[in-house]
């Protein structure tokens, strides 16, 4: 309730305690809460028939300090003049459940489990000098014999009735044995009763001390009071009282008690402070990993983003296409967003130089052999050991990529691992492409945005960095990685220096990037317009109604150099060579053997498709490719 | 050599190979390649009385593309053709060592330590209708007992002699048994000689091929020639070869033969191949893991970043104060960029909620009871879990903070917590401040700057960052994080909310303070100025002193909400509270007992000594702080 509704209030909240007339002997005088305290109508609706369900309110603080620093005895002293007002006024007589009204403190360490809580049921005291006098105490039924045999029985008939119909009053007002019904129901010539929960019979619980003083205000003089027991009244008490009469003395100064005592640690005696619980022992830790993970964001809801819709994140089933340096720590973030749902997909195996940049693999992942372990394997097994709530899968397979040839002897399994990726993205909300080349994020471009799925991209140079949101194909403006590009992705893995083979990137772009691309992706599903949010409009917006995580743009571009940083628009182009309308459709159309298998085979037969190779001819275009070299590494 | 010194030079490379005259029957006839083959002067200097070390080159591809590209055969055609042409012209005669010169081809993939490599000994074979004829072959004794019984023994020493005063060279020419010297001796009435490796009688071994070329052309006719063996010659033979006359046919198609054969992984079968080893079996773990760490690293000096000094920064001492989200990512930064020495303090243990942010740490650390193992062991052991080749150290101490208030019976043990910092600031180069709080961060910042090492800040607020390196105390121009304050920084933990208490930033602006930070440490280490690099004279340096790894801000800040990032510079302040010369001064006159204690108890007391509190009253100032809140949390 604290983190998810009340937040940083610190309003009284309505709660019910429970007290019973039917508890067996020797068990404390209880006031007890239930799992539903904070429902009134479930506590009142599931109430048995010897059951009162005392109203009370709760104030948590939002701190210990504050908790500890408030004035105890005034905070009583309060509670005990409106009770008396209550009381004075007559309020209390048309209500006598004014009277069992109690409060509790209470500051909850959400981080440790730790409970801190204090109830005060106010009580008012009488001044010694109008202390009512005790002058007989014996059993209901003793007393019916004494008072000539009446029927008992009958008698506890009225009175359960009578809590049926008054919804459960614990205070009545008796004639005879034969009539039980409001506390004013006969002036002069009545037995007050009530709900005792005690079970000790020389003892009567705290529902007496606050009719004492509500008898001593309206009634005073001698009054009988009996105790309802069980059905067969057999616990039922007769005690005749003499209340002095109070309502005269209107100073008559009635201290108010109330706070509970509970055992000091040391000694076991019951001192005045606070009860503490540490539920933390009594928690599974997997639960209790996941609340705390839960906590840091759910905090987030109580100041500064109250919109920010935190189960649909953790909804949302992402699919990372690499895990590498910018896949391991992509999946680290999203779990830190509270993300559950995360699938991996990589062809590599953990090599020696892996660990140190790629924050999910150790040392004997590497040595695992041959080879090092599967790199997709070894990061859902990663994610899970840090996290044992998540749903994290794996694959293993290569995307293919346009210019690298399948020899015929492997068309079959290619065509798989196509049909696989194509299931994958069908079945996940959000696409990361973290892969290694440019053309490796070609196939998965295009299956994005065929299925509409949102694509987000991170891209590193040896001191830059690009991230960005694909648009989701036909319809929206803002485009894809390839938009930019006049030329089709080809074979670039070909007589490649090893410098350029490996990943030669400042080792902190990968996490700077990782980081922007996380937060666009959460800015964007946040975004009231969703995903497809246009980022030339953001700027347009209003002040008052600035979306939750901020503007979306559509990428971001770092450059470590000069330390800057900008956010430009790349519009959706219509001879783009991977979400293009003509490339879309060769797809849907010829699927892997009609074209996927064709231009894997020969990258000029998708600049074909795409119009680019017409584009060429028509501009005679001196063709230069304004381009981020892309490198997250397989190294 | 490749990745340190070649880089991406496919220049050739001087290499020098070994034969021996001494080699014992039936090992094969070899060209040997020792550790020092590309040291001429120390092969030379340890060559044997009876080795040779025949020089060579070797051309290393940096593709295994190029490499299998290059047409063997016409490469073999240039070696042999110019060969031939310097046997015409009589170069060969004058300088006989050219007969043995070869060429290897070779790539390396440094990634998986898989060596390819060719020899090329290039040899001119005779054209079948002018090939030599031998005429006989016996060993050199029987040959002499035919010839008279000559002193074989003192026949030895001439060559040996020879061959010692010659510089090694292994072609020579004798006449009688007395004398051995250069090979035009005494041009028609000499026997020829050569070094021969052959151990097989049968057979002579390759450097007879050249000499045979060499001689049709210049002695053609019928010749001896001996093959010189061990000091008793026993093992020497001659043969009785007649040499076709070569040189009058300038246009005899001499073919030239040798590139080396090696054994078929299938058949055995010597096949035109080049050989292939794979050593990364041979090579410890540990010392794989390490160089391939430093591979990524060195790879950046081939092409980007020639002047990058990785042995400074890998031998840099860095502490890291705070082992949480912040410490974490650092920690694995610092190690992606080779630094070995990284030592850790926090004084937290790991909690649920940690694994999922703080990216050393798993579920089972959270689980070790009590309450979860300590962060800095934990952070410290992962680290070395990653890279078995860091030095990670770790400390368990509280920093303290002005305006906690130190109890009197915890004085002793807190001032032995502020000589450990000191300790630990001394014995680093640079310290990290990765704390929870604004106040956690003065001390250090205070050491650092009175011992003028390097501070490195990070703090986060909900949805933006501030990174930034501190001036080095007096005598810099730009300032510390507490510069820019006009108020000494106090508890701020007293009455906060939970989500004050938490860290609630947005999960990604860590990983991109982070890697924000750790770049700019680099950045700054490597800057010719050093560290105390001035920020605002970074523009005004000419394009082409640009800096190694670019310019060196001295802040930078960046905000989610918008995507921006800016680089200001905040001027050292002379009544700072953490760095001015007041407060410095203050501190090492006052130490632990006469300074610090009353900060830690007071924050005021901070405020009169460095000033503050006298500008207040100056200036009646309405104070406003304007500072990022400062949350990497021990949450």
């Amino acid at each position: 309730m604290k983190l998810e509704q009340l937040k940083l209030s610190e309003e009284p909240v309505p709660i019910r305690g429970l007290f019973s007339i039917g508890d067996a002997d020797r068990l404390p005088c209880r006031l007890a809460f239930e799992y539903n305290a904070f429902d009134t109508a479930a506590v009142e609706a599931e109430l048995s028939s010897r059951a009162f369900a005392p109203a009370g309110r709760l104030l948590n603080f939002n701190s210990l300090d504050s908790f500890k620093a408030l004035d105890k005895q005034a905070f009583a002293d309060q509670l005990g003049a409106e009770l008396l007002s209550s009381i004075r006024s007559g309020e209390a007589l048309h209500r006598p459940a004014r009277l069992l009204e109690f409060s509790i403190l209470s500051y909850v360490d959400l981080k440790k489990y730790h409970f801190y809580y204090w109830l005060c049921m106010p009580v008012l005291a009488f001044p010694p000098e109008i202390s009512p006098v005790l002058l007989s105490n014996a059993s209901l039924a003793e007393s019916a014999a004494v008072s000539g045999g009446q029927d008992l029985s009958r008698f506890a008939d009225r009175v359960l009735e009578f809590f049926a119909t008054s919804g459960r009053c614990p205070y009545f007002a008796v004639r005879g044995l034969d009539q039980a019904g409001w506390l004013g129901l006969q002036a002069q010539h009545c037995t007050f009763g009530y709900a005792d929960p005690s079970t000790d019979s020389r003892a009567a619980g705290w529902p007496l001390r606050n009719l004492l003083v509500l008898l001593a205000h309206h009634w005073p003089g001698e009054d009988d009071r009996f105790q309802s027991g069980q059905r067969t009244c057999s616990h039922s008490r007769l005690m005749r009282v003499r209340v002095p009469g109070a309502a005269s003395s209107a100073g008559a100064a009635f201290r108010c008690l109330g706070w509970e005592k509970s055992p000091s640690p040391g000694s076991g005696r019951a001192v005045l402070q606070p009860r503490f619980v540490d539920l933390s022992a009594s928690l599974s830790p997997d639960r209790l990993a996941e609340s705390a993970v839960d906590l840091n964001l759910q905090l987030m809801r109580w100041r500064l983003v109250p919109e920010l819709n935190l189960s649909s994140l953790a909804a949302t089933r992402c699919l990372l296409l690499g895990a590498g340096t910018l896949g391991c720590n992509v999946a680290r973030l999203l779990m830190g967003w509270g993300v559950r749902n995360i699938t991996l997909v990589d062809n590599g195996q953990v090599s020696y130089s892996n660990p140190v940049r790629q924050s999910l693999f150790t040392f004997a992942d590497s040595q695992h052999q041959p080879g090092g372990k599967l790199k997709a394997e070894a990061a859902a097994k990663a994610l899970i050991d840090i996290f044992p709530g998540v749903n994290a899968q794996w694959r293993c397979f290569q995307i293919p990529m346009p210019g690298h040839a399948i020899p015929r002897d492997q068309e079959a399994s290619v065509g798989q691992d196509v049909a696989q990726l194509e299931s994958l993205v069908a079945e996940h909300d959000v696409v990361f492409l973290l892969l290694d080349s440019r053309e490796a994020r070609w196939l998965p471009t295009l299956l994005a945005a065929s299925a509409g799925k949102l694509a987000m991209n991170a891209a590193l140079g040896f001191d830059s960095y690009l991230v960005m949101r694909h648009g989701l194909g036909p319809g929206s403006r803002h485009g894809c990685y390839f938009c930019s590009d006049v030329t089709a992705p080809g074979n670039s893995s070909q007589d490649r220096t090893l410098d350029q083979q490996c990943t030669v990137t400042r080792p902190g772009l990968a996490m700077i990037a990782a980081g922007l691309l996380v937060e666009l992706m959460v800015s964007a599903l946040q975004h009231p317009a969703g995903p497809t949010v246009d980022p030339d409009n953001v700027d347009a917006a209003a002040d008052d109604d600035r979306p939750p995580m901020g503007r979306v743009p559509h990428q971001v571009r770092g450059f470590l150099s000069d330390a800057s940083q900008m956010s430009p628009v790349g519009h959706r182009f219509d001879r783009c060579s991977a979400c293009s309308d003509a490339v879309l459709s060769a797809y849907r159309s010829g699927g892997y053997r009609g074209f996927l298998l064709k231009v894997f085979n020969d990258s000029s037969h998708l600049e074909l498709v795409a119009g680019l190779a017409e584009l060429h001819a028509e501009a005679e275009l001196s063709v230069e490719v304004l381009e981020m070299d892309a490198d997250d590494d397989d190294f």
